[in-house]
């Protein structure tokens, strides 16, 4: 849930007189994304979202998401597009902060994704790969790639202990694993990096909308599918769901096959996927002022699953290969 | 911003299913109202909202609340419409909780309301109460009227002068005149009880809807007045501004002509519904867990408007009479 930048209406009605979307019909405040302060608007011209952005992300960035949103849109990709004002420009400033108009999806999340779900999603992804592979006219890092997982462990440091006991030396144990053997070479493209059930949109059980591009980054492009087996695959008890695997990849593969040194290093990027979610989780929750009502996520979701993938053989435990 | 419970498009299916609403095409967490979860629900059949409420709201009273919107509804008011499902039953359990989905009211709320919306507010209070005058079929009694502030004040104690020195004997000295004085043999009838700003919306300009109705209950009809004296007409250093004060009272009574004992009574429940949120805020300040991302409104705004009440002569100093 994120409101955390008020707007008046009085204010509102000023920055919209500057498009061409008619008179404000309505405006609430709504509980999507973590990072941003999102509002429904009602206009004459239909439904839109309003993003404040808040200083979680860096203004520098944001050229980069609405360019890539943009593009993805000419591409046919169902994402959000950004809306440009009378003189031409899509990120504007409203309370203070840098704000964007963007397209209203149809659509709701799920919350416990079939193997249906999991094969859409896979092919969305791999979509969402080939049509990105031409938006070249911008770039932008991996923040949280394995280069920025030190640095996340070290904020954590020994208080990483007080949520679970030996939690810092495993993390030491895997990072002293994946940084000298993090995959090079791998096939590079534009990732999405968070798409999370509830970053997708299903309408009548058909993937509709992919939504919060804001984590994406050029990065290897298998990485971003082992996020994927780690948001989409696992059940509430811990288990990774080996068919939901195999239609995840089957899902991507049929789009976009993936190549042998992808798959073969499927297990090692799941290994760093979990990671990196159990980093910024973990740094998130420590940082948590005692008594608040806004929960993080448990950093021990993503503890468990680091514990499964340290335990696979090879891509077949994930459903390939 | 509220949204507590958390509702999985799943859960919100299968209730849709029983309405005659068509198929969910999006729904969103909304930041409206405090004590309730709120959704924005789009089917095919519209926009509408989805209330769950909380623990802060007595199920016994849901009846009322129902009821009364419905039967203002068909007098004409622009409230919320309770939605009712295929077996004709307004109110439903969703994830545990008591739900109702209502009709999408289009408008939204002003944060500075001039002297012109004060009139319109005034005119529509007393519309409210005319239209409230034949719903007989049910009462609810005013737990927040004079008879309901001691108890308050003995949750908050002596814990009141950590929020201001001298609010306790403040507030001892105010019951102590309020208490054996209060009003009695005034018109009563349906009341709002919390029309505040951010619950009545406008478009264009223009009076287009009523919204929050769970404080509604049978009291005073002119200590409405005044809960709306405080609400709409102090500025925000504290000045009661006497153009606001002679802009709503003029609409409400080119609607409903205050007698000459509501009107003699204004100052003394002017000064007790600023009593009333003052002991609300306070109680709801003193409670808030140490570190809460979410804060109460400042009760002393309301310190500052009952010092204004109090040193108030006759109703001509809140233009009227």
């Amino acid at each position: 849930m994120a409101v955390y930048t008020d707007v008046t209406p009085e204010e509102l009605e000023a920055f919209l007189s500057t498009y061409e979307l008619g008179r404000l019909r309505a405006f609430k405040g709504i509980a999507e994304g973590v990072e941003n302060s999102n509002y429904l608007l009602q206009t004459e011209a239909g439904s839109f979202i309003l993003t404040l952005y808040e200083k979680r992300v860096n203004p520098a960035d944001l050229p980069f998401f609405i360019g890539l949103m943009e593009h993805l849109a000419t591409r046919g990709i169902d994402c959000p597009q950004p809306v440009r004002n009378r003189e031409g420009v899509a990120l504007g400033t409203l309370a203070g902060r840098p704000a964007l108009i963007a397209t209203f999806l149809i659509g709701t999340s799920v919350r416990r994704p079939s193997a249906a779900h999991c094969a859409a999603l896979g092919a969305a992804l791999a979509g969402l790969h080939k049509a990105g592979a031409d938006f070249t006219t911008q770039a932008r890092v991996n923040a949280l790639s394995v280069a920025g997982w030190r640095p996340l462990f070290e904020q954590a440091g020994a208080r990483a202990d007080t949520v679970a006991p030996g939690l810092a030396a495993l993390i030491a144990d895997e990072l002293a694993v994946l940084e000298p053997n993090w995959p090079k070479g791998l096939p590079t493209g534009v990732i999405h990096a968070d798409l999370f059930p509830d970053n997708v949109f299903f309408t009548d059980g058909t993937l509709s909308g992919l939504i919060d591009f804001y984590f994406a980054c050029n990065d290897l492009l298998a990485y971003d599918v082992a996020i994927c087996l780690n948001a989409w695959c696992f059940e509430p008890d811990g288990a990774y769901n080996l068919t939901k695997g195999r239609a995840l990849l089957a899902g991507y593969q049929a789009e976009r096959p993936l190549d042998e040194a992808e798959i073969a290093a499927l297990p090692l990027l799941a290994r760093g996927a979990s990671l990196r979610f159990l980093l910024t989780r973990l740094v998130d929750w420590l940082n948590v002022p005692s008594g608040a009502l806004v929960r993080p996520h448990d950093p021990l979701e993503y503890l468990r699953k680091l514990r499964f993938h340290r335990a696979a053989q090879s891509p077949r435990d994930y459903g390939v290969g």
